[in-house]
C-alpha cells in the first residue's frame, strides 16, 4: 500500500501517465497496432534485445496528411488564400494583379496555374513583412475565425485522434516526440503544442530567416522569405541532424516526401527502429489517395519500399476507429 | 516525517537536486553572485511579481569566452589548424598550397593576412565532404589527443567551473539551458554533453547544410559548406526564434556579438529577465582582454550598454573564485 501510494505521488509529480484504459483506445486491433505495440515494449525493456535508452527514444513525425489532413488543400494554403482575401481592402495596389483577383474570386484554376512563382508570390505578400509576433497573431485569428469547409469544425481540432494518441503513448513511454514537416515552421509552431503537445523547440519545419532590429521600445524580428529552406525529401534528415542533432529511433509520415526520414531512421546502427506510413484509404470519414493527391501527399514510392524496411502502413480505413476526436469534431460521424 | 520522505523520494526520482552546499560556490560574494541569485529566487518565487512559468524558463548562453576560453585561438580554429597537419601528410595535392604549408609551418602571420578567404578554404578542408558521423569523430579524436597549449588540460576540461555552476544552478531551477554560439554546431555538439550537461537539440551554432544520400548499406549525411549561417551578431536572435522558437528569459554572453541576444531577450515583455557579460579582467589565471581580444570576442558595446539595461558584468578576477574546475584542470593554480 505504501509503495502504492509513493508511486502514485511520484507519477503525479513527474507527469507520467496511469493508463486506466488502452492508450491507443481510437486504433482498431490489427497489424499496425501491435506493431507500435510491440516495437514500444521492446523498447522500454530494460535488458531486452530492442531496449533503447530514455534518452536516445527521439521520434519524429510529418505533419500534413501524417498529423492533420492535407486536402483539399493544406492548412497553410488555406491560411495564404484567406489572408489574401481578408487583406485585399486595404491594398488598393493589389486591385491590378491578376493572381490576387484569381485567389479573391476563388478562381482555383488560374492560381494553380501561377505555379511554383505564384505561390512564391503569395507566399512573400502573407509570410514577409510583418513581425514574428504579427505573424502569430495572424494564424491564430485565422483558427479563431475559419472552420474546414468539409469538416466544419476550426482547423485546430482537426488534429488525427489515433495519431495524438500515438503521440501521448510514446510520451508516457520515454519517447522524445519531434515534427520534421514541409509545412512553415512559424505556421506550425502556433498550433502545434495545443494540438499535438509538442512544444515550439520541437516544431521543425520549412523555415526561412528573419531580420533582427531594435526599435524604439525594444527590438523586432521581421519575416523575410531570405535563405529559405524546403524541409521535404532529402532535406529531412539534413533538418533531422541541423535541430535535433541524432539520429531517430522512430519516424512516421504519409508520402514520398518522407521516405528519406524513414530511411535515415531505419539505417540508425544502433537500435531496432520503426517506420510507419499512413495510407489515406477512407474517402467517406476522410480522404482517399496515393498516387493522386489533390494537392500534397503523393505516395507511391513509399508503398514499394514498405514491406522489405519493415515499415508499418496504416490503412486508415481499417486501422482507426475514429478519424477525428468525437468530442473536437464530430461532423465526420455517419459520413 | 512522512512529509520529508516524500519530497526527498519525489525529488530523486524527478531528478532535481537537493543541495548539500552553495551550487555557486566557485563564485565570490558579490555584485554579480547576487544579481544572479535575485533573479533565479524572484523567477522561481510563485506568486511574486518576478514568477516566470517553467515552461518559459529558456536561458541562452555564447560559447567561446563565455563558457570556455577563446585565447590565443578558439578551440575549433584550433582544431581547424591541428587537422590541417593530421590530414596533410596523406594529401599531396597540399604540398604547392602556400596557405596550407603555412599551418603546417606555424607560419600564423601568413594564416590571419589571408583573411576570410583563407579562413573558408580551410574550413572547407577540415570540415566539409566527410560524413557528420565521421566529422563527429574527428572532433572526439583531436580532443583525445590534444591539450591546450598554455593551460595543459584536455580542451573538454576548460570548461569554465563558475559557469558550469551556473548551468546547473539554473536547470536544479527549472530553466532549460541552451547554447547560441558563432562556433559550428556540429563542433559543439561534441562537447556540449559531457561539458555542460546540455544535450546536443539545445546546442546551436553556426551551421551549413549536409547533403543526404542512400549508400550500399543506409544512408549519409555528408557535410559542405553550403547554405552557412554564421550564429553571430544580429543573427543570433534570428537562430534563437528559429530554433527555440521563443525569446528567452536569460542570456549570458560576453563580447559585442552577444549584445544582440542580449537585447532581444531584456525586451521580453512578458518577464523580468537576466542579462550577463562576462569580462575576461584576469591575465593571471585566464586572459584579459575587451577591445583589443587575440582572435575573438572584442567587448566595448557591450560594457557601455550594460548599466542602463542591467546587465551583470562578471569581473573575472573578481568575482570567479575559481577559473577551471581544479579537478579538472590545475594547471592555472598559482599562476
Amino acid at each position: 500500500m505504501k509503495h502504492a501510494i509513493f508511486a502514485l505521488l511520484i507519477a503525479i509529480h513527474c507527469g507520467s501517465a496511469i493508463a486506466a484504459e488502452d492508450p491507443l483506445s481510437s486504433w482498431n486491433e490489427g497489424q499496425s497496432k501491435q506493431a507500435i505495440e510491440s516495437w514500444v515494449k521492446g523498447a522500454t525493456q530494460a535488458g531486452g534485445k530492442a531496449f533503447i535508452p530514455v534518452d536516445q527514444r527521439f521520434v519524429v513525425f510529418d505533419n500534413d496528411g501524417t498529423l492533420w489532413p492535407e486536402a483539399p488543400l493544406t492548412f497553410q494554403l488555406q491560411f495564404v488564400l484567406d489572408e489574401i482575401k481578408r487583406l485585399a481592402p486595404e491594398k488598393t495596389e493589389w486591385k491590378q494583379d491578376a493572381l490576387v483577383q484569381a485567389v479573391i474570386n476563388d478562381d482555383m484554376k488560374t492560381v494553380m496555374l501561377a505555379g511554383k512563382k505564384g505561390l512564391i508570390k503569395l507566399m512573400t505578400l502573407t509570410h514577409s513583412g510583418m513581425t514574428t509576433d504579427d505573424y502569430a497573431q495572424r494564424v491564430s485569428h485565422w483558427v479563431e475565425t475559419h472552420r474546414h469547409a468539409r469538416f466544419g469544425c476550426r482547423y485546430d481540432q482537426l488534429g488525427y485522434q489515433p495519431m495524438r494518441q500515438l503521440l501521448d503513448y510514446l510520451r508516457a513511454n520515454g519517447f522524445k516526440t519531434w515534427i520534421i514537416s514541409g509545412g512553415g515552421i512559424d505556421f506550425m509552431r502556433v498550433l502545434a503544442e495545443k494540438m499535438y503537445g509538442i512544444p515550439p523547440e520541437q516544431v521543425v519545419g520549412s523555415f526561412s530567416l528573419s531580420e533582427f532590429s531594435l526599435t524604439d521600445n525594444g527590438t523586432q524580428l521581421r519575416k523575410t522569405l531570405n535563405g529559405a529552406f524546403y524541409d521535404d525529401e532529402a532535406m529531412k534528415p539534413v533538418a533531422i541532424h541541423l535541430f535535433m542533432g541524432r539520429r531517430p529511433v522512430g519516424a512516421f509520415g504519409n508520402s514520398d516526401g518522407d521516405v528519406p526520414m524513414l530511411q535515415y531512421t531505419s539505417a540508425n546502427p544502433a537500435y531496432k527502429t520503426f517506420g510507419l506510413l499512413v495510407h489515406h484509404t477512407d474517402g467517406a470519414r476522410e480522404y482517399a489517395y496515393d498516387a493522386h493527391p489533390s494537392a500534397s501527399g503523393k505516395l507511391v514510392n513509399g508503398l514499394k519500399l514498405a514491406p522489405k524496411n519493415g515499415w508499418a502502413v496504416v490503412d486508415m480505413k481499417q486501422d482507426w476507429k475514429t478519424v477525428f476526436d468525437p468530442a473536437q469534431c464530430a461532423s465526420e460521424q455517419g459520413k
